[in-house]
This record gives C-alpha cells, structure tokens and sequence, in this order.
C-alpha cells in the first residue's frame, strides 16, 4: 500500500499527466478546419470528433460517474452516441455511421472536453476522497486510453484525407528529412539461442507499479527455439524489388486468405502508394511526395508482411521473438515527439537491433490471444482487451505517431490482418 | 427572333431571376452549422456542401466554359470533383464518397458560388456578346437546375439529419399550423370521360417561349379512357388506417418487387414516422413532433402507395390522367414559399381537384419513358434527362419544398419506385 | 353458355391438348442425364426437375384441390416445396434453393407429374360434373402455363449448361442450317400513320373464347402517333459492328442504368459469345459454334437492345406500335417445332414486316403496365400477372423455344431489363 | 534406405492401404441417390462427385502425371475442373460453382476412379520403377487425403440434405444407442504440472517412417504452465442450460467478431438443433431424432465453445495442453468404423481423460500457424498446408466419422472459428 507522502505525489504524477495528454489531443487537431473533423471512409475509422468526445466519454463513464458526488450526465444522449464497445455500459451508435453526427458540432464536443477535463482536475485534486485509489489505476487507464487514440485520430486522418483527390496535408511543417539520400545500413542477421525465456509484464495499475495493459499480463515462460532477426527494418528500396519482381502476381508466395484479399482489393503496392508521371510516390501527412526509397517501408497488411518474408526466404518474428530481442534493449526511436510523422532510414550504424521502436508497427506471425492465466480486468473496463483475442495479429514496437511514454517492449497492438492504414511495417526473422 | 427591345427586358429578366435563385440558395443554409454541410447518409443523398458547389459548376461548365472570353477553370480539380453525371463532360468523382470532400472548405465553396456568380453577371451584362441568343437557353437552363437542387438540399438534409437520434431542427420558425385540429374536406370521386387530349409541351427554351424540361415535350396526342380522381390527397389518418388494419403484412396488396423490397427494408410506416410512448409521431425539419392526422400523407415509396390505392379498391392515376386534370386549373400551393416545411391539411373544401401543387409530388402509375417524338438536348446537357428514362416512376404537382416558378402541369418529376424521401405521396384515381 | 355439343367438343379437344402439352414437357427431358435435371446458376433460372414438378403442382393446387372428390395431396410437402410465388397459397421454398432438393428424386417427381396427369385426365373425363365450365378455364389455364414453363426449360438449361467448362449439347441432332451463309434481306423501313387503333384482346377463357392472359385484357383504343419499323430483326453481323466501333465503350449511348449493370457485369458482347482462337463463337442447345453473322442478334438486354438503336440513330418500337404491326399479319415462324433451338436467318425476301413471330423475343420499349381497365383474375390465379407490373420490360413475338399454339399478337412477354437468358432480340423502330 | 524385404512388404501394405481406402470411399456413397451427388448449399461443401472426382485427380497429378510411363490425362478439362486449391498445378474452377457441374455424369466419374485406381495398382506393381522411393510418400499422402475427404464427404452430404425440408436421412441403419438413456459420467478436472515438454511429430513420409502431415512437424519443445481439464465432453444436456439460461443473449460471454457473426447468422442454438412442437431435436445422419442430451455437445463454431467456456468460468484448452494429455493414452474411439455417425454417451467412468478421440473435434484456443522451424513439403504438394496458416483455429482428436487409421495425438486440423457444419464440440481447460 501507498504511504501518504509517496501517494500525494503520484496524485500530482498522474494529474500532470492526465493534463498533458488532455492537451497533447487537443494540439493535434490545432491545424484542422471544421469540416475536417468528421471525416469517416470505413467503418474502421472514427471521425476526429467522435475521437475526441470518445475519450471525454472514457473519464465521464468510468471515473465521474463512479466517483463524482451527485454526478450528472453532461448531456443525457451522450453516453449511447460516443460509447466505443463496451456492452456493459449500454447499446452503441452504429460504428459506420459516425460521420453522420453533424451534431453535437465540434465548438460543442470541445466544451464537452474542458467540462470533463475540469470535472477530472477537480476530483483529483479533492484528495481526500476515500476512493482516491480505487479510483487513480481508472486515470492511468484513461491516460493511456487516451494515447491510444492520439495514434488513431492521426491514422484514421490520414486515411480520410486520402480519399480527397486533393490530397490534403495535415501538417505543414517541412520536416528537414536529412536522411532521405543517405545510405541504408547494410542488412544483417543477429542470432539468438534457445532459451526459457520470461515473456510479458506483471500486471501493473500505473499507480503503485509500472502501468501495463491486461493483455500483457501474467509474466510467464515460454520457450524459444534458436533463431535470428534483421538489424534494421525493411526499407521501401528492398519493398519496391518485390514488387518489381512480380511479388503482387505470384500465389505461390501468399497465405491463401491473403491472396484472396490481395485478388478483391487489387492491391499492387502498399497503401498510399501511387504513380505520377511514372514515378512512385507516397501520401503522407505532410501531403504527397516522391516515395523515400531508404525510408521503411510502412502501410502493408499482415498478407503483404507475410509474402514479402516469404520472398526473401525468410519469415516474420513471433511476438516472444521480438520481445525477447526488445527488452534487453533501451526504449528509443523518433516516435510522434519528433514531429515527423513518417518513419525515418537508418543510416547510422549499430551493433544492436535496430529501429525497434517508434518507427513501424512490426508485424508478428502471432496471433492475438491470451497470455497462460490471463484474466480481463474487472468491471466494465474487462472489455478493453480480452473480447478481441481472436482473428488479429500482433505488432510490436510502436510507430512514428505513437506517444514514446505510451510503448514498452511488451506493448502488444493488435490488427485485422488484412488492415493498413496504420504504421505498419516489417522486420524479417528466420530459424537458425 | 427576338427582337432588341424585347431581348433587353427578357435579358434583364433572366438575370433578376439568375440573381434570385442564387440568393435563395444562400439563403436556406442560412441557419445550418458547419458541420451539417458535408452530411451524405446513403449515396442518393449529396452533402449540401456539394449541392453548392455543383450548382455552381454547372454555370461554369456549360456556360463560362464556352462563353467567357479567356476562360480559366477556378480550380483544375473542380470540373472532376463536382461533376455529377455528365460523362460528355468526363469522369465524376464517385458519387457515394462525396462526404468525404472535406476541402474545399464551406468557407471556399462559397467563394466559388461568389466568383461564379459575378463572372456569370459580367458576361449577362455584357450585353454585346454575339452569341447571347445562344447562351440565354444555358442560364435558364441553370436556373432550373439549381431550383431541383434547392429542393434536393431541403430532402437530402431532411434524411441525413433524421440519421443522428439528436433529430436537430432545420428550421426552428414556428409554423402556425391551424389546421393541425381542424377536418379535411370530405373524399369524393370527380370523373373525367373518355377523350383524346393533348399531353405535354412544346419544347421552350425559356427565352422566347416558357421555359420546359425535354422531358415535357414534343406534345402529343394522348387517348384517355374514362377515369376518375380523388379530390384531395391521401391523409395520414386514412394511412395510419392502413397500418392499422395489416397493410403491410399482406402480400397480396403489394407489386412482388415491393414486397421484397418491403420485407428487406423492414418498412412498416412511412420514412420518419416512429412511435414515443406508445404514440406516433414524424420527424420533419421543424423537428419530431406529434403525427398530424389531417395533413397529407407523404415520404412513401411507390410500392407503399400502389399497395393502399389496391387496399382501396382503386389505383394510382396515370400521368396523362394526372396532367390533364391539373392542366384545367391554375397554379397555386404552399409550395416552398409558404415557409412550412411540411404539406397542409386541406380544411377547405372547393368543388375543383384540391392539393394538386405544391404539397406533395403524387405518385403516377406512369413509369418514366420517353414521349412519343421525344429528342434529348444537344450537346453536353443532352445527358440532363433521357438516360434516366428507365426503372423510374413519374410524380407530378411538386412539393412544400418545390419553388412555385418551377413547377407546370406538363413537369415530369421521377423516381426509383423504392425512393422515400422526396415528399411524396398518395393521389387515388379509378376507372370509370 | 354452351350448347352441350358444343361443350362435348371443348373437353375433347382440351383434354387433348392438355394430353399433350403433358406428353411435350417429357419429350423436352428425353435426351437428359439425371444430373442433368437439378443445375441452378442463378435464382432466376430453375432446375428442370422443379419445372416439372410445378407444372404438375399448378394442375393439383388450382385443380384437383378444387375439384377432385376427395382430394387428398400426394405429398404433404409438396404444396410448399413447388409453390413459386402464390402466397395466397402459402409459404414458398426459398427460390434459389431449388438446386438443394436433391429429393424427391426424378424418378419421384415423373411419378408424381403420372399421377397427376391420370387424375386429371379422370376428372375430364368424368363429364358429369357440375362444375365443369368453372374447371375448363383453369385446365387451359394450366397448359399456358405448362407451355411458359417449357419455353423456360430450355432457356434455363442453356444457361445452366454455360457454366459448365464442358459445354455440353442439350440436343445432338444437326439442324441443316442451309442459310448460314446466305444472305439476309436488305434493311427497309416501313411506315405507319397516326391512327387511334385497338390494342389488347377481349379476356378469353380458352373454353368459349380464344384463350388469352389477364394481361393482355381490356382491349381498349389506344393513339399511334406515326413511325416507321425495320423489315426484319437485326443480325449479329449488325451487332458485331456495333461492338467492333466501340458500343459498350461509349456512354453516351446507354441508358444510366444500363451503363452501371455494364460496367459491374463487365459485358462486351451478348451472352453466349465467346472467342476461340481469335474468332467469335456462340454456345447454342445444340453446343458451342462458329457465330452465325446472318442470324438474328439474341440473348441482349434491354440496355444493350436500347444502345444499340441509340448507336443506329433509331429507337426500339412500343408494345403498341408492335401490335399494330402484327395483328395485320398472320401466324408463322419456326417457333419450337421447327427443331432448330435457335433463330434463323431472313434470306427470302417479302413486301411485309418479316420475322416477327417464333424467332426472338423483341424487346419493346414499354414498361410492364396494367392496360387501362385492368383486372386481374379472381381467386388465388389472381397472383398470376398483375403483381409483377413494375420494373420490367414487355417482349413481343415469342421465340425459337416457344410453342406456336402458345402465342399471339396480343401475347405480352415480361422480364427485367438486364435479363439476358431468353431468346431476347432487336427490332428497331423510329419516328416518322 | 530400405532394403529390399522390407521395402517389398512395405509396397504390399501400402497397396493393400490404397485399395481399401479407395473400395470405403464408394462404399460410403453406395446408399445415395444420383440426384445426391451434386448437391452444394455453400462454398464450403463440395458436391459428392466433385470428391469422388478430385481425390482421383490427387492420384493422376500427383502421381501417374509424374511417374507413369507414356502418361496420357484421363480427361484434357479434368485437371483444371478437379483442382481444389493447387495454384502450381494450374487455374481452378470457382468453387462455389461445383454444383454447376452435371458432367462428367456420376457414372462417368465411378469410370474415371475407377481407371485412376487401376493404373495406380500397376503402377504399384510394377515394383521395378526405379523411382518407387520417390513414388510411395505420394502414395501415402494420397492415401491419407482421400481419408480426410471421406470425412468432408460426410458432413458436407449432412450440411446439404439439411438444406431440404423432407430432411433425408444418409444411413437407415438403425444404430441401437443403448446409453441414451443412462447416465454420463461426473465431470472432473484432471490436472498437470508445468513441464517443458514434446510438442509435435518428426516429419514421416509414411513409408519408411509413420505418416504425418507437414503441419505436425517440426517436433519441438514448449513449455506448459500448469492446468487442469474436464475428464469428459460437454454434453447437449450442459449446453442446453447454456441456451436456456440466456447464453446467446450476453454479450458479455462472448469474443466480439463472435458476437458480431451470432447476430448477424441469428445463431441461438448449435446447427442441426431446431424445435418440433416445442421439444429440441436435431437432424443426423440417421434422420431428424429428439436431441440426446447424453450425448456430446457438436456442430458448434470456436465462438460458441469460447462462450460457453467462459459461462463455465473455464476456457478452451491450447493444443499443445491438448497434446500433452492425449500422447500418454491409447488411440480409442468410435471413430467412422463404429457405424454410428454421431457422437456417444460417455456412461462408463474412468480415471483417465475420456472421449478424446473419434468422437468430435475439439476446439482448441490455439491459432492454426507454423510450429517453430516448420518447413512445407517440396513440390506442388507443399500448397497442401502451409498456406492456409491464417485466422483458422486447430481442432483436435477426430470425430464420429473420422477413420481411426487417420488420427493421432498430434494431428491438427483446423477450421475457421464460424465454421458449424464439422462434428465440433468442446472441451473444457482451467489455469491451475
């Protein structure tokens, strides 16, 4: 148990944060215009809006009206309109039609935040309360639910602007990209013997421990067989090869699921890819540009990751494999501090794995399940994770728009694998 | 030919009227947020946004395009953007994404709307043009063409908003509905003998001659058997009796593809009926309010009126039926002008055919085909009209949201037989 | 009323025809596999095993139910399993799940179609019955309808058999095509006046009266404004020349609609053409052949029938221009008795209007509509035709599988515009 | 190497193999109608013949294409009509369109089994081939396909006849199910330690080693936490409490893509269970019967085992968990041989794990992917496995009409997590 001193100040640990992350979504949406803000193009992606009343709704539902005396509901339709998932809580508002919300207008879902971040502020700052630490592990989560959806209101951005012939940027801020003619460091295999190894994190609430999410825990064993890692990502250069060589036309190459995707989506190169004029060029927040050909590749489905391993004669890491290489590593990597929201080449040379973090998602051959003796948190928050252990793949590492504070190297994300509109990338493993 | 006396007042009146449609335009956005003009619920439904900018891009393409002396496009994206259907004219951006155009910007389109319209009164004013006799026909043309959309704005905006369970008002003038209590006249059958009559208009290009449609003309000879009409519209008394009494549970009162269509959609009322508490209300761009049993019934599908006329032992009227009885009286109805948004209960009686205009479009049993002799426009705006002519079914009268200078008895509206969401409803008709 | 020679003379002679409409349907079969009997490639076609159970179901549901003493069902399923769409009779088996009933098997259902085929033929025989004049209209109902389902048979067997990569023959004996490299008559126009003339027949019970549809009923007077028609039915040597120039490239000659179906079924040609080795073939009931240029064009939609008369600077004619021509002339056509399951070409010229009947199905360019007075038969036969009197196009003039006794002047054929499994072909029209 | 005595007896019995899975396959067919051989509801079930027909093209491809002396195709279209899913050996036909094939007729196909196996036999006995060494894994692998197709030939043949009202049975053996009455045995959790432990097979081509798939290969080490599982299967009896206390209407229990599919399929009870006046049965191969609710649970998808699991506060065992208790036990079981085609009544008690095998396949919570190490097979016959190691889940233990010889404690099948129509059930596992 906490003792006072230490108790009051994680309080004020944990409200700077709350505060700062309340901040953080608002400066990401400080360059946008109205009519920006409810963008929807698939169902999969949420309008900015609805992002920013969803994670005011996050602390309204599991904290205020928990915690708050004499709580009332901001607005009596809010908790069904900006519900993500959770089943407990009540019925949702049909996911493909957020776009439709015109109302409440942006000036309005703005108002919604400060009155919740205010309400928050002031219940943080009641320290009495008894509950307080019931209540501190239900911020953490907030904070980091939050993060979460920092990433997505970017990804979810970028595809909605796509979809605009105009090809709008999110940010114009010319990010000196010093790199972009620079040579890759050359490839190389690092290797790595069998062991028992311990994968995962103790279940931490972020208040009294580390904060971790429930589908990293338990810590537990597991086995690995020798095998080896690439030391750095694959690059756009080595993905163009592939393609060049035929990798979209050969069967041979694909999971018979991924082909068939491949077949109906007509893919032939990662999304927002496209030619002009002859030349390959990419879309990015900073708007269309000639594709960086010693940048990692990003924007591929699991399928794509798959082929191209394959291609190569090598394969994807599994999820242990990664993390047994991540963790005896320290966290670095641009991340979305860097303010390039696009991954960046290695051209700097290192005895160590590189380009772990804040790059690329890497995608993993594994699929998203329960870790030995994994429980759900209780409550109504024991459906943020579990109920989708199934049919996703895991990626490791976070990416150029992930907040560095928000990752660790048992994070574990989690896609469809056919998805890829988030910073998706790839690093090649293979058996010793 | 006109000669130039008369051609300068018609000249001016063209332009007064040019003028005047582009203002009323403005002016029914006049109450919306930002974040109601990019509202697209189904792909029948475009965003006001884009109703702004097409309208404009029509005096652009047809009209600034060939008449303006060096002409430059305003924007090199926006032939393609806003570009509905006009293949002459090139490819369109896909009609069902349209909301995904958040740039241009509101702000933007409506700098288009400006700069069009000023260019198009330059070249009205710059009476000298040689080939003014030419073009007059084009801005009449548009002028017409932004009037559909007026109404298309109204109906489009009317569904997208009736998507969100907050059901915002469009309009939140209190309409002083004093008849909402008082009877509708008495339902009689006035008969119409058998005769050979005369169907449609000739073609007038709105300079020389009243404007029409191609659609309307060549006139013809048509021979009508005997037939009688109701003498007001369908109430939504006599359609909640309907629903009362099984109508749509019993297949043998509707079309095969109305049943189909009618089981799959679930139907069992009209568009924007709902039950509260047990009792039935509408929603209508004033806001839900309480179903008015005296007013017309309206938002049914073709299907929906074809099953009650059957239920009622009678029919739909043809639309030769339908025009040569409205061609005997004049023009008068709420129409848009009257500022309800919504069709009146007739409370009045009148030994004429009541409710023919402007309250709601009837439904003919007609489906929408070429007249005999009938010839598309030349050139690009050829394509306005004559490649709908199939699958569609004709209404006539116009609606609460029609402008009055839009509508005639000759005015051939048209619609799939499944479409709800124009104002549309139910005048009965049965042999003699 | 009869007379009761008279009468004598009607049930011979339509228990006659009834014997050998029968007698027909099996003959149609004898060259089958059972595999054969069971195929569905789509929910518009059915199995031939389904045909001949529901013709038999038509003659125990309308009439042995009705007038058999004792009736008892042969089959307690059977009532719902070959029910089409008569809901007045009850639920159907879902229609295109009629390739799942591998049971009954054929054997059963020829058992079946026996046994119902004696019954009848007992209870015509049995003439005492009282209630003779009320059963002999559904007798000769129920052959018209029996010689509808055998037109369908075969084209629903073609269809079927497509799919097959074998391409089977459905009939081995070889048509002397003496004409296929004939050549065909010259294009004429011939013209008719405006007139007010009669269209459609006096409802005929069959038994009294020549026997006609429902549909065909009320004659009534109907105003021809002048036009002109084609001497003959455009050949597929006229189509190829259409496709060769670019027809299904070129919107502009499309119906809206029918562009769509185009581009999303990706058509480029009629169906059952295909190219081998460079040269242009077609499948045929007598298997796959070189295409015949002087044949008459068939299996077009009524969107391709209607761009390619856009395309000849010409239109398709009425149902009512079509009848007018028709009806001044008699009977004659190969139809099905000719053997050759496929239409012939014109090579002998002739002053008259020239294959008008038994070679294909001419699209007209009316909708499916009820003629002024319209009634559909009383009782549960009511379901019959009126309930499909939306969306569809008529035909006119019977085909190469229709049986000659089976058609008329006054005949109206139905399908949906984008239907092309029927011997549906091109007559075009114009104005004067 | 195998010397020559060996290698001789070894020939014999693989003969002997071949023969007699060959002679089971038709007899497996030989209460069928013709009419049954076709039959396709879904994409997933394929026609009777198209079975009997590919497990021959297995034969002639695999083999006689490579091995026999002078080979001639039995048919030019069979290798592409027969092609499951080989894109190495060529293009396919569509699937879902088998049941479009009436030919090759049934007969047709018995002739070309029939020649496939003569040749095969000559081939065989022609022991001199130098390349017999190379031959006899294929042979093998053959062998054990047709095994695997026997089973699909079963449950497809089940899917399908359920498609059809009359309900047919497949087998009028009366199987006297003398436990349907009695008991079932006390449920018990069995638990075991952690352990590093065995996972998988050596890769055996069956001739010189014994067979297994690819898939089971590498053998490996994994390590196991400790867990318990249920001695026994869930019975009918336990997951109809699940229904009956509202299993199918809380979100809660249930993974959200199963929630989603339970919804969008209106799953409320396992498939082939339905209400005959107000008592559960479900439809066999021995016919529609009242449920048994002795019997083991099956028919159930992933999603519906994972929810019942987590309703029971247990969860699904992983494979490996699976592995490590059935590899310490005999290989027992109804199995196909029993004659019974549906699971049995665990009425007789034991200290050991019961009903492992030949009863239903077990859902496992383990992801069909790549063991460590995992290679596929050379040659086009390396598309058997690999390729399909994505969003499928594993199922262990054979069922009710899987052939003994086919099963063993580390083969893996595997099936999407929605998939019904296999004899699927559940069995229980729980963290220590």
């Amino acid at each position: 148990m906490l003792d006072k001193v230490k108790s009051e100040t994680r309080i004020e640990e944990i409200t700077k944060q709350f505060n700062s992350v309340r901040k953080l979504t608002e400066r990401l949406c400080q360059e946008l215009e109205i009519e920006d803000y409810n963008l929807q193009a698939m169902a999969e992606t949420s309008p900015i809006k609805w992002h920013l009343a969803h994670t005011s709704w996050f602390f309204e539902t599991f904290i205020l009206k928990c915690f708050e005396p004499d709580f009332v509901p901001y607005h009596p339709e809010f908790e069904y309109l900006f519900n993500s998932y959770y089943n407990s809580v009540g019925e949702q508002f049909l996911r493909p039609n957020r776009h439709l919300l015109s109302r409440p207008t942006v000036t309005e879902v703005f108002k919604y935040r400060e009155n919740v971040t205010n309400r928050m502020m002031a219940l943080l700052e009641s320290k009495a309360s008894g509950r307080l630490l019931e209540m501190l592990p239900l911020v953490v989560l907030g904070v980091h639910h939050e993060q979460q959806h920092q990433e997505l209101l970017l990804t979810d951005l970028k595809y909605n602007f796509y979809q605009n012939p105009l090809l709008p940027s999110y940010s114009h801020k010319h990010v000196q990209n010093k790199s972009s003619h620079s040579k890759v460091v050359a490839h190389k295999w690092l290797e790595y013997q069998p062991e028992l190894c311990v994968i995962g994190k103790k279940l931490g609430d972020g208040v009294k421990d580390e904060f971790c999410f429930d589908n990293e825990s338990p810590q537990h064993q597991h086995y690995l067989q020798g095998f080896a890692v690439s030391n750095r990502l694959v690059t756009n250069a080595e993905y163009l090869e592939f393609i060049e060589q035929g990798g979209y036309e050969q069967a041979e190459l694909w999971l018979s699921d991924g082909w068939a995707v491949k077949c109906q989506e007509k893919w032939n190169a990662p999304l927002y890819w496209f030619k002009r004029d002859g030349a390959w060029h990419y879309y990015t927040l900073h708007g269309p540009q000639p594709l960086a050909l010693n940048e990692p590749v990003t924007h591929v489905s699991y399928y794509e990751a798959d082929a191209f391993a394959t291609w190569k004669g090598a394969r994807l890491p599994t999820e242990q494999e990664w993390e047994r290489v991540a963790s005896s590593q320290s966290l670095k990597g641009p991340f979305l501090q860097s303010g390039n929201l696009n991954p960046s080449a290695q051209t700097q040379s290192s005895d160590e794995v590189m380009q772990l973090y804040g790059q690329v998602w890497q995608w993993t051959s594994s699929s998203y399940s329960p870790y030995p003796g994994y429980q759900p948190l209780a409550g109504d928050v024991g459906e943020y994770n579990g109920k989708f252990m199934a049919n996703q793949y895991v990626l490791r590492g976070g990416s150029c728009v992930s907040s560095q504070e928000h990752i660790r190297a048992s994070y574990r994300n989690f896609f469809y694998p056919d998805a890829r509109w988030q910073f998706s990338g790839i690093r090649l493993a293979k058996d010793l």
